[in-house]
């Protein structure tokens, strides 16, 4: 009666030591998820494979790309062209399956306003003390810049009320199954599936009363 | 960092032989489930326990609740007024509890307006067909009566676009596993959970940068 075979754009996306890189790694092990790949100018480095580590294009083909509107969102990074390819994306989606794309959250929102039937998740540290934590854990950050990005990811967490879902990463299993349930809640959400169950059961009913 | 000690409310509604008391069941074998005991002024019955199976009022108890506005529905059925008591419910959901309402569309439709923040779920029926297999298994229905309620059944399905999520009883025990994935998802949705977030980061930054 109810179709629930089309993919869910699934966006994980929140401040820098929230833990998205390692949510989005433990997901991919689950069944049906499909980690999104994104497109670049940069050149490949060592052992990267055009479409699977990126897709690697120069910077006519990207800005002809933009020029057609077949990104969700870009960006540029130091000179480097990085987008998420819209067309990509849509086909793995239109094929049951459900896409991930881990972005910083400048890139989330734009995503947002080009596909806002997708599902907007954004990863919280247990405590901004936690996150602090994280932080120094990564090594390589002098004081100054810890702070610099302390303060940066204290900001981001703001931007938790454009985003659907709050997930707080305290321990990585809970998150992966509270998104799980999330991904389960979204396909029976009546908004998604109310065209397919009113006209199925149009179908049904007409074919064993009215004909 | 967030506060999900809150309850849900969560109804459980749909047309009659979608199974919704089925669900119920299985659904308060599960932790943290409490069912709504509904008020009556009927007579208790043999072996009914005031408080559990419901609670048992005169009309001039139940109708000054209803004047106190102590109903989150009612309606009155062959000459027993039956309500869902606001209070009890609410107690329950501050204390952490999800509580479950089993409940007619109609009743789920004045439940809404009441309370909003409920998560109104709709069962449906895997098909018209099975739901016509399930109607005649009930036995004790004519032929008229069965076509009156398969009709009924059929009028119903259009309320779906009220609710929040629709699930498809083929399975008890995957409608059962849906369920309890949605319900993970609404204590993650930002809508519910914002203002925990950013009070408590406040407090804590606040603690560790500024004071």
């Amino acid at each position: 009666m109810v179709n629930e075979t089309k993919g869910l754009l699934v966006v994980i996306s929140g401040p820098s030591g929230a833990g998205k890189g390692t949510i989005c790694k433990k997901l991919m092990e689950k069944n049906n998820f499909w980690l999104s790949v994104s497109a670049t100018t940069r050149s490949p480095r060592a052992g990267e494979e055009n479409a699977k580590s990126y897709y690697f294009l120069t910077r006519d083909e990207f800005e002809e790309k933009i020029k057609c509107n077949d990104f969700l969102e870009y960006a540029e990074v130091y000179g480097n062209l990085y987008g998420t390819p819209r067309s990509s994306v849509m086909e793995m989606i239109d094929n049951g399956k459900n896409v991930i794309l881990e972005i910083d959250i400048q890139g989330a929102l734009k995503v947002k306003e080009a596909f806002p039937e997708g599902v907007f998740i954004f990863i919280l540290p247990p405590s901004m003390e936690e996150l602090k934590n994280r932080i120094i854990g990564r090594g390589s950050e002098t004081p100054e810049s810890l702070m610099t990005r302390f303060k940066s990811a204290y900001k981001e967490i703001n931007y938790v009320s454009k985003y659907n879902y709050a997930v707080v990463n305290d321990e990585v299993a809970l998150a992966v199954e509270k998104i799980q349930g999330i991904l389960v809640a979204e396909k029976c959400r009546v908004d998604r599936i109310k065209e397919d169950i009113l006209d199925n059961k149009e179908g049904i009913v007409h074919e064993q009363f009215y004909d």
